[in-house]
This record gives C-alpha cells, structure tokens and sequence, in this order.
C-alpha cells in the first residue's frame, strides 16, 4: 500500500505547478507549493502514508465537518436542519447572495461558509467553550492530545474577514444565529485554523467511515446516524462547486480546505488524508485531487461502482 | 421479496392523501392519486412485483437520463459537458435565472430542464430522427418493442410549455443549442411523454446498475463509462432540490418524474422502479420517495454505508 | 439655432470614430457609423435641423413610447400598470432574470423589452391589427402618410430574436401577456424597425412636449395625462441602465433606440430628434448623447435647473 | 399659502391610519402616527408652516443627501462615482443581493444604504471627525447651530443594525471602503439619527434649490454643480423602489426617511419639509406623499410640465 502512494505521489507531483498556493492571508501563502502527503488508515485501525504526511497545515473548511456533527449531538438533527438546509449548490462557498433573496430561508447547506457559521453558532456553550467542546471532539476523535489553533493564521482570518462577517451579519439578521455575532465568528476562526497533519485526516476519516467509532479505542462518541449525514452531505456538498464531477471522477465522499488540506472517507473501509497546498480554481487541492482519483480506480473506491 | 414490496405499499399507502397529483396539464391531472407500484429487478433479471406494477404513466423527467445517455454516446462526454455542466444545484427544475447572469456559461447539470434541453438537442439525427433514435435506445434497454409516447399528454406539454420555451430560447440566445427551437423542444416534449409502467423503469435502471448491460441479453449497448456517469449525477441531482436530503434519507441515485415515477438504481445489484402519482411540495411521488426508504432500510441497499 | 446645430455637430464628429454601429442583424451593421443628423421642432412648429437629419433609420426602442402610449389609451392606466411596473431599474434592457424570482411580479418598467411586449400586448386589435393601429397612431403623430416598417430588418429580428422570445414565453408562463406569443412578438418586431428619420422624432417628441397635441393641427389625439406619465418613464428609465447618469449630465427627458435614434422631450419647448448610429456600451447613440449634453446646456434644457 | 398647507393637511389626515410608523427599533416605534407636519420655503427666505412642523424626528435616509454632497466637495464628483454608481434601482434600499454578483461593482446608486455607506466613508476626517464635519455642514446650510444626533435611536440602530453590517462588509471585501468598518457604520448610524424638524428640512431644501446657496446668508457654501447633481439623483432614486411612480405622480426630486421625513426641492423655487411618521409599504411617509402630490397640482411644481 505504502509504495502505491508513494506510485501516485511521484505520479502527480508535477501538477503542482499548475495550482496555486491559497494567499488571501500571509500565513497561507508561505505554504511550500510542492508539498504532498498522504495517509490511509483501515478499519483495523492499520496506517499506512507517503510523502509530507506528517507536515501540518490549517484544516480550515474540513472543520465544517466537525461542527457539522457536534452541532447535531448538541441541538439534534431537526433542530440544526431547521437553521440550514441539506441541499447541494452550484454557488461558491462565500457566496452570500441567495440569502438576500426573498424566497431564501436559511443557507442552502453545512458546507458552504454560511451553512457552517450556523452550525458553529449551535454548537453548547458560552464564548470561548464552544471552541473548547469542538478541540476536546476532535481529540477524542483523534486519539491525540497535543492539537491546537494556529495564532497567526487564526489572527489573520479574523483581521480579513470581511466577507464571513457579512455573511454572519446577514445570518444574524434572518435570524437564523443567536447570540453575539463577533463571538461566534471568533469560534469559527478559530476551528478553520486548528492544524492537523495527513494522519489526523485519516483518523478522523475512518472515525466517520466506521460509524463514528474510533477503530482502536472502540470508544462510542455519538450515534452513527450521524456518519450517514454526513456522509451524503460530503458526497453532495463536499468539494466546493466542484463536488458534482469529482464524484464523477472520484465517487469518495471527501471534504477539502483551503489550506490543502482533503478528508475522504470510504464507508466501512478506509479513512484519508491527503495534503497539497497547491490549489485549482475551485479551491481544492490540485494534486490531491489527482492522487484520490488514482487511488479511487486502483483500489476500487467509489461508492458509485 | 414480493411480501416485503407489498408490505410496504400498504405501511405507506395512507400518504397518498398528503399529496397532489400534478395537474399543470389535464392529461395529467386524470391520474389515480392512490395508485402505488413497485417493481425490483435484480442483477440476475428476476423480476418482483407489487401494487400497480402494470399501470402505465409518462416517463417524464427521467427520460433526462436516457437522453443524456445517447447524447454521451453521440457527442462523447467531452463535448456534452461542454455545453451542460455536473453539479448540481438548489434551485428548482425549471428556474432560468442564473443562465441569465453574466457570469453563468451553462446549465448547472443535465437534471434541470435547461440541462435536459441541452442534451435533447446534441442527440444525432435531423428532426424526427433524434426522437425514434432515443426511442429505439430504450427499446433495446428495456427490451421490448411496443413503447411509444402518449400523444394528449405531448400535445399539452407542447401547447402550455411556455417556461420551457423560455428557457430553450435563452439557450439558442447563449449559442448552448443549435438548430431549430421548436423542433427541439417538439423531441423534448416526446420524450418526456413516453408512456412506461414499474417494469420498465425497473428494467432501465438495472442496465444502469449493471454497467450498461441488459442483465438477460448481456448486449452492451454502450460503455460501461457512462453508467459511471449517470449514476453520480442521479445522486447529486436526481430528485430536483431534495436531492441532498434524499441522500440521507435513502441513499439509493434515484430520478423521478412529474408524473409520479421514480427510477432508482443500486449499483451491482438492483434496479427499481416505483410509481406514485401523488407528489410532495418538490414535486417527488409522496409514497415513492417513503416506499424507497423502507426498501432501503431493509434491504441495506444505500451506497453511502 | 440652425447653426448652433451645425456647430454642434461639427464639435462631437470626432466621437464617432469610438462608438460601434450594432451589428447583431446585419441590416444594422451597414449603418454608416459617421452619420449625425439633428432636427428641434419648437412650441410653434418650427423646424430646424442639421446634418444628416432626413436620414432613414429603424426607430427600434423608441417606440416603447408610442406602444406605451397607445396601451394606455386602450386600456387605460391601471389596467396597463397591472402588468408592467414604472420603476426605473439598474440592469440591462434585456434582462430577464428577475421575472424568474419568486418575488418579481412584472418587468420593472414598459422602457425595458420585457415591459415593453407587455404593452405591445396590451394594444387593442387582433394579430396584424395591432401593428396597423399603431402605426396609424404614429402617422397621425407625424402628420405624415408614408410611413413604413423596413422588411429587411423585421425579417432579421424575428428570426434572430431569442432574447426576445425567451422573454415574451416567460411573461407568457407568468400570466402577464395574452393570446399568441409568436403574433405579439410579430408586432414587436414590426414596431421596432419602423422607419423615421430625425425629423420624425422630433415631432413625436414635440407632440409630448405639447401635452399630446401637434402644434400644426392641434387636433388632441389624447388625453394630456399621458404626455404626464410618459415623460418622467422617459426621465427615470428612457436612456437604458445609463439613465440616472444622462439625467445628471443632459436633463432632457429622452428615448433611444439601438439603430442611433434619440427622441428628447423638453416639456412646454421643443421636441428634438437625433441620429448617429455608432453606438457606447450602453446601446446609445454616442454622438447624440454629447450633441444633447451641448444642446442641453447652450439652450439651458435641463428639467432639474 | 399657509391656508394651503392647513386645508390639505385636513384633507389627507384620514389616511395616517392606513400606514404603520416604523418599528424595528423602540425609539421610532414611539411616535405619534397621527403627527402631520409642512413647512415650505421659497426662494426669498419667506417660511410658510403648517401642523405639527416643528415636531422634532430623525432625518434618517434623507441624510443621504448630506453625506453625498460632502463627499463630493471632498473628494470630487469623478473619486465618488468611480466607488458608487448614479443608477436607479428597482431593488429595496437594504437589499445587497447584486453586490454579491460578479458583475456588479459598485453600489447603483447612494441612496439605497450601501451607495450612502460608501459616501460616508469618503467623508473627509478620522473617526468622529467625519460625523462633526457633516454636522457643521449641515449646521451652515440650515443657520441653526443647536443640531444634534438623537442618541437613543443612534444606540439602537448602532445594537441592531445587523444588515447595514453585513453590507459594510461586503463592501470592504469589495475594496470599496476603507478604515475600520464599525467607525464608519458609527457615523453612518449617528448621521440617521441627527434630530430636525420641518423647517430643517425646508431649509436644506432650499439650499438646493437655490443651487448651493443659503437665500439669506447667500453664503456659497459649495459649488452650484453639486446641486445639479443632487437634483436629479433625488427624482431617479429619492423615494425608495416607489421613485418612479413618484415622479408620475408628484414630479418633485425627494428624498424620504424612514422616521417620516420627506425633503422636496422645486428647483429655483422652493424647499419643502413634510412629516408624517406614518409609513407606506415602501417606507415613505403616506401621508407626507399625498400632501406632496396635492401641493405639486395646486401649484404646479412638478418639473415635468
């Protein structure tokens, strides 16, 4: 398995050329172009990686996964379906516009920017413990102890941005958030610069892939009917305005950031993480997206076949 | 098998009353709202039946995916996707909006009307020709030799079909269709009056299920590629804007009609058509959608576990 | 006055060479780009012109004005404004993707085209009638017999006419025109390449100044309310999305056409025509906005001084 | 004249109680739907008052008539409207929509709220600095120094003005204001909520009026071009998405607020300030629209005629 990604690594390396680095903050842009990491874990728990696996990068979007289940722990599935929808669109993650049209109730779903401000504002606690309960998830998850937000990044997101203000003030103004705007946003700043390495993808991956079970710990840390929400979602809604063909292409429910980083989980088989800051017009990485959909044919992974 | 199929009619058989039988045309509006078939045809092209499995009705919108079948067939992916794009979308399946926005190029997925316009309209043959060529395709899916559309329910479509004229002449405006308008949407309008009953549908989504091959004659009638094609943009786009929720809830790539059929596809192993005339709010079989997610429940059959 | 006209023509000659004829049917693209024409009839029926003044051209939007004003003598006020709003709005003239938001009753204004099929569906009469009556409103207007659409032009629009078409099927699906959407658009297209020249306009404009009365014949041919709706329709929403703009820098209530026409209206004073067909990004006359800014300032012409 | 103004302020006080006083903050919920108050003030200085006009209000939208022409004075005409465009739109003052679209850059228009956010942050000044200067401003214009801000209506829309947020936002991601948004939506929200009466508002009509020049003091407080500029933008924008039929129906540039305010310019000739808190559905004072429509028949002041 080991020297099949390490194949696809060497395969696709040279794409990286033809994507770009996220830079709309310092702390992004300074991400080395041509890193590549992977890593699959089995549902024995087994791991197996190649190249940068272990360089660690911000999990930005890929948090709206995590918020997306706490919130529902937390609220229940009705409750948080009612403040955002479950639907699929071909709008761009920050778009905003459909919000302010009339027929519009509620952000179209949890993994464009609107969608995930919304579960972020449901997740149980006061200011900073929001955050707190999500990092103690997510270590559970994970099996780790030493995670945490990057400073520089998280500052620099809160200082740029402008547009996941706009959209949460809106959302504030529908009604569809509680509480204090800029607090929420600061949660939600700091979730998107948690930093994660191709490892902890892959354990969080195989977590979901096997019904929200850790595979070693065994350790029950929320229904499984959670995975098979989320799992659709991500097959939907993952991969920005890019998820209709790369389940096309792919067919591996995924879930990408714009760090580089991508979450793909292959129900009851297999948890990934794949790492390559160099992105395409979409917002996902570029040659993650190539060795997903290499790895996809080779092993025979999509839901589809 | 046929207790189960018949078990679950009656279980869900009470919904019928929630729903409304499509009334846009009269032709339409004559259907039986309490009519309910199913029919289950598995990889080894046994068949099983309940309810009203023989009663005839228009295929409707899940002629989209025989249509975009012969167009990839005809064109070749490449110059489809060109003029139709693959991702699905929130909006409903007769919104034009967007393709009126300077920066929309196409129609978001060959699901919408404006997508199954477009595909209609790249199937090879002058006038007349394109319809008796999709004709004689599911001829030979479905195997069998007297299909044919039902001329009222056509002769309706075309008189009142005034949006979908909108929407063809925004598409020869934007140079997405070529050739006569009318003449297009005359083939479009045939197709979607195609009069099939549970059996059919069943039997076209098994040759989808098992890789473009009919499962008793084991013609290949086209490559196995396309089924790889279709059967994700059922999933994402199918169900018009439930399709994210109906993932959740049944997890099997699915279209359905207006007329209240629903085509559903389980990879490997089945294919499975329902017929409700009875339509929730997004324009579904009410009972079809609740039959799907028992079968799915009990016969395991959601791709996303 | 008459060289004042002939100073002005000779000051803005230069422009012509930045503007672009349309060229969309090519009846308009043999326009010659470096004509200017301009002929001010004043309160009395005086008349002085300049330049290519008694050149023909198609009067294309401009005849917004006399559908509108003809609907409304039909049908009168409230029933017109039933159908079509009086809001000025930002977006191009033939935009229509707002009629195809949930929220959107009716075209924004008769000044855009879908508001304008909607008055031109509003003329009484059956098929080719309409057309008749209009065109006999218009000589009555004019006090001119020969007055004619160009065949060549009406054959180039009405096969080429998608956006229109689009249009008039999407009012037709929203209940907002009645009878033959191919008839209605039929009289759009003839109405728009009827054939004047400046001196035309320039009495239908000053038929308008004078509160619908010729100055020669002074035979009321309408109700003097009309000449009070018309003019500040032409004010808010007669110079396409460029409206606002024009009203800051020429003040004349005026109405162009995509073929190089402006009929302007100054109320109580004069009624002016101008032609030059190379055209600006807006689909105005480039030469005659700057001849009716020059106009406008050494005659003192704004209505907002 | 004053007779006038006493006999159509009974003629019109029956329709207070078909309008609904603003009330998405308690201050302005608070006022007496019944008020009715005019002042008129003609070119000589002479003051004609009628009602309640010195009833005290805020001034609201009708602000956005000061902070434009400060903004021009300070940043030249060519600096503003490269940042905000001079179109009507039909869209509601709040709505943000097409800012989000990728073919739109600007606001259309300052008097709908992000157009007016954008002329505020051109205020020349740091900080409170922008909000003394306008205040001085308009302490000039209308010779009257104790004029202030309403504090309790500026803490509330400064608590829950969350869609103005969300537009300033998005007009900082758009690079279209600079400096923190909060100081400016500060002043933004204390220039809403400065206290006038009739008179006020009489007397800065007038000013505009008379081309930029206090008819007493004859001070030239800006360049007459300002006005010129001002005029027009009122008649195409000034009533909210209701501009168009308001100037069929009046025919005088205006400018609305939501506390019941309306400032009307006859140009040459009078400045007029009605009240009336009672709104119309469009947020114009109902009462103060109709009074408006009677004045401009009696003594024909509609600059269409």
């Amino acid at each position: 398995m080991e020297r099949l990604l390490n194949k696809l690594i060497e395969r696709n390396k040279y794409l990286t050329k033809y994507g770009k680095v996220a830079d709309y903050i310092p702390a992004l842009g300074n991400a080395n172009p041509q890193d590549i990491g992977v890593c699959i874990m089995d549902i024995d728990g087994d791991i197996y990686t190649g190249g940068d696996y272990n360089k660690k990068f911000t999990i930005q979007s890929i948090s709206k996964i995590i918020s997306l289940m706490l919130a529902i722990m937390d609220k229940g599935e009705e409750e948080v379906f009612k403040k955002v929808g479950m639907e699929p669109t071909v709008e761009p993650f920050s778009s905003l516009y459909k919000l302010d049209l009339s027929h519009c109730e509620k952000p179209s779903n949890p993994m464009i920017n609107s969608g995930a401000i919304v579960t972020t504002s449901l997740i149980e606690g006061k200011g900073e413990e929001k955050f707190n309960r999500l990092l103690k998830f997510m270590k559970k998850i994970i099996l780790k102890d030493n995670l945490n937000y990057n400073k520089e990044v998280y500052l620099s997101e809160k200082e740029t941005g402008y547009k996941n203000r706009a959209i949460a003030y809106l959302l504030k103004q529908k009604g569809l958030i509680e509480g204090n705007v800029e607090n929420i946003l600061d949660i939600y700043f700091k979730q998107c610069s948690i930093e994660v390495d191709c490892i902890d993808l892959a354990k969080i991956g195989i977590f979901i892939a096997n019904k929200c079970k850790n595979p070693k710990s065994k350790e029950v840390l929320c229904d499984e009917k959670i995975a098979s929400i989320i799992i659709p979602i991500m097959t939907t809604c993952g991969m920005y305005n890019f998820s209709g063909e790369y389940a096309i292409n792919v067919g591996i429910p995924s879930k990408s950031g714009v760090a580089g980083g991508i979450l793909a989980v292959v129900p009851g088989r297999y948890g990934i993480g794949v790492y390559g800051p160099a992105l395409d017009g979409y917002g996902n990485s570029i040659v993650g997206y190539e060795i997903l959909k290499d790895l996809s044919k080779e092993l025979n992974l999509s839901i589809f076949k």
